[in-house]
């Protein structure tokens, strides 16, 4: 099948031409073989006016999939056009936790009404879930599973999936609860087939459960299930009974979610949890400007020092030509050591107790960084700058300075940089938030006070 | 069941225990209640010596299930420490994906002997997944997955699932193939439960194919994984032949695997792939040094710049303080939006046809920022450098300079950093690598420019 991606604009012109000529049936036909994902995409693609009236063409069934994936946005707009009987119709044929998903991001107004048109059973179970905090495994579940009792033989299993399987999300764990509703164990749909008709539950299962409780944070989940290669982990409450299952592909949202979280707080950002461009300007203002504004401040100190040493700038101009080659390469090498760190922190390749390890590491790659770059520099300062653009204020000894402070700024910053994410970790902070934007300035700060020590020690006449 | 990691060091402490009073049994009656990946930590946590043995405890099964979650080095130091006989059990066990991913990682002469172990029909396929391109679709597939034919009732196929269950990576999915094996729909076990048993497959199947080719590169099927919420994904070739599956826990590794690659470029840094602790101190050098050296050779631009101005520094010295908060703020607020829209081109949020929209939006954002931290730095200038330093040279007049110049370069740095990222992927380029680590470079430069721009134009006596 060829690439959908490659085929959308093209199919975006159609669709228009369809919609204007009133070639619906057509337009039906069009739409059929496409996956949900893709019509919700086409459908967020054309003039808005469009959407309601696509979305009655189609089957109910994937009417209520397409639903699914559309930005809350036109959801919103399309449960506002919807007549009591539509809204129940695509209400009926969503899974739970779509439905809470949806019911989430909406205004209060339409949630009442989304409630009001649900069946009783449903309407409850979004209520339960709604009650767990934003962000934990209780929020992600849905309660939609297949549970049998230990006693059941393996052909009442069979006779329970077939009768279930139309409600509940995965078919392929199902678990094993006692009589207060306990979990016991877990069978998959595998072990099953691979089982006797006559043999029972508990003689099959598997009793060696990892399970997460309702409260748990998302990205504790995330990580269990990429550790474990799981496709569905068992919730459950304080008494070890089962409430809800999370599924594998709500998971990989949150592995995305958490990476572009981690990746925005790096580069100094609050995180946001909209796409960017459905994040509106004043938004993005509010999640730059803190940031920003706190590290502007901070850049006092360096303006503190450079004052401080004006005098040593005076008596020898050219060293205020090298300050930001010094703190660029500072910074870099600080954040290269930071980032590696708290990605690893995150990955959970790392602990603090490896703290010594990495220590030890990083001052010997700073080491060997150091010496490349100091030398190269030395070169560089004496051709380029002194025999090419022929300064003659880049002298062998103001090289030397520069090269000096270079190489002690590379190993201080890679030092600040890998020890500072792991103490943020160890006091409970987030090391993407405390450490990474905070590198930049720290090492400035170290960089200057090591280049003008070196220059007052180090050139006759200055300081 | 209480969390792993929370019991992680107490383990650790008895295993070493039981394994000096050499209490074998106690020891396996430990390990068999965990989960493979725990055992494999607990193994590489602890002293070397313990690894064969304490694997040679384990019961087959699930042996072959910790040795797939051992690092590569803990592997082949098994492999070498094998009989024949033991080394083809584990083979034997080896789901086929997982087989291929060891063989990668293994030296030749290891490599040689597992071939020679495995049974004539694993070694034949995994001589065929060796043969693609690293990072391909067909690398990271298996060529284990039940299939089906039109015209078999749904009896038949559950006797075909029954019979091939435990050599299969996943039963959910099944694929239904014509005489060529050209891929021609789709079942799901769920699909299987809910019809009746005389129903054809071919009635019941579902047409509306997402595949891959074995060439597509893993970032691209990662992303329809993440779009489709798929479980399995098929991997078809120039004909349209099915050679494959793809699951989607192969897949989570690879989403981290890309964002940690992303993260890594974005800090200037050459992707590496292997988890921090076990990269040497030499090869960390070589994936930092190269950015770390052309970002320093390009600081030259800066050095030049400032010494072309050095008559305007001498004639107000206190001018050059401020050069480092100038260039930070800058670099900060490109970082901003080149990191924000690098990581909505990889998650597909944004595509190139959206320039416009982007660089109208970040001039606004810029435009709200700008003025914000000008006006800060103002009040800040005035009542922390001049009135609480005492510094006689940050006059009002000079205040103004630094914060005009300071609007200007964020709203310069925010242009820049959306417009670069959205250029390289343009053209063909990774944005990540080559905007990412460069903002910082060409914000200085812009900056300095426009702050000596307005100083020698403002201020009377500079220039």
């Amino acid at each position: 099948m060829a690439d959908f991606e490659s085929r959308r604009e093209k199919m975006i012109n159609i669709i228009g031409d369809l919609l204007k000529r009133k070639q619906y049936a057509q337009l039906r036909g069009l739409l059929l073989p496409l996956e949900p994902a893709d019509v919700a995409q086409l459908m967020e693609d054309i003039e808005e006016t469009g959407i309601p009236l696509i979305f009655r063409l189609l089957p109910k069934e994937d009417a209520a999939e397409v639903f699914v994936e559309l930005s809350p946005e036109h959801q919103e707009e399309l449960i506002r056009s919807f007549s009591n009987t539509e809204l129940k119709e695509v209400l009926d044929e969503l899974y739970l936790d779509d439905a809470v998903d949806i019911v989430e991001e909406m205004p209060a107004n339409v949630v009442k009404r989304i409630l009001a048109h649900s069946d009783p059973e449903m309407r409850k179970s979004i209520n339960e879930i709604l009650k767990y905090p934003e962000d934990s495994a209780g929020s992600i579940m849905t309660t939609e599973f297949i549970d049998l009792k230990g006693d059941m033989t393996v052909e009442d299993c069979f006779k329970r999936i077939r009768r279930n399987a139309a409600d509940v999300e995965t078919i392929s764990v199902c678990f094993v609860l006692d009589r207060d509703r306990r979990l016991r164990g877990y069978v998959t749909i595998r072990d099953l087939f691979l089982a006797a008709y006559e043999d029972e539950v508990r003689e099959i299962m598997d009793t060696n459960i990892v399970s997460v409780t309702t409260l748990e944070d998302q990205e504790s989940v995330a990580q269990k299930f990429s550790k474990y290669d799981f496709l569905t982990m068992p919730v459950v409450d304080g008494e070890d009974r089962l409430v809800g299952i999370i599924t594998v592909d709500d998971v990989m949202d949150v592995m995305q979610a958490e990476a572009t979280e981690d990746i925005e707080k790096m580069a100094a950002m609050l995180p946001s949890d909209k796409p960017y461009l459905r994040t509106g300007v004043f938004e993005t203002w509010r999640s730059r400007i803190p940031w920003l504004l706190l590290l502007m401040i901070s850049g006092t100190f360096t303006s503190l020092i450079i004052t401080k040493f004006e005098n040593a700038l005076m008596a020898c101009a050219v060293l205020s030509a090298f300050i930001p080659v010094l703190t660029d390469t500072g910074g870099n090498a600080g954040s290269q050591a930071s980032v590696a760190v708290i990605r690893s922190l995150s990955l959970q390749e790392v602990h603090f107790s490896d703290i010594a390890k990495v220590i030890w590491k990083e001052i010997r790659v700073a080491v060997f960084c150091g010496l490349t770059l100091a030398a190269a520099n030395f070169v560089k300062l004496l051709l380029v700058d002194g025999m090419l653009f022929q300064n003659p204020n880049v002298t062998p000894l103001v090289a030397f300075v520069v090269c000096v402070a270079l190489a002690c700024t590379v190993v201080t910053a890679k030092t600040v940089g890998c020890t500072l994410p792991l103490l943020a970790d160890k006091v409970g902070l987030d090391p993407a938030v405390v450490a990474s934007p905070f590198i930049t300035t720290i090492v400035d700060v170290l960089a200057l006070l090591i280049y003008f020590g070196f220059a007052t020690m180090l050139i006759p006449g200055v300081g």
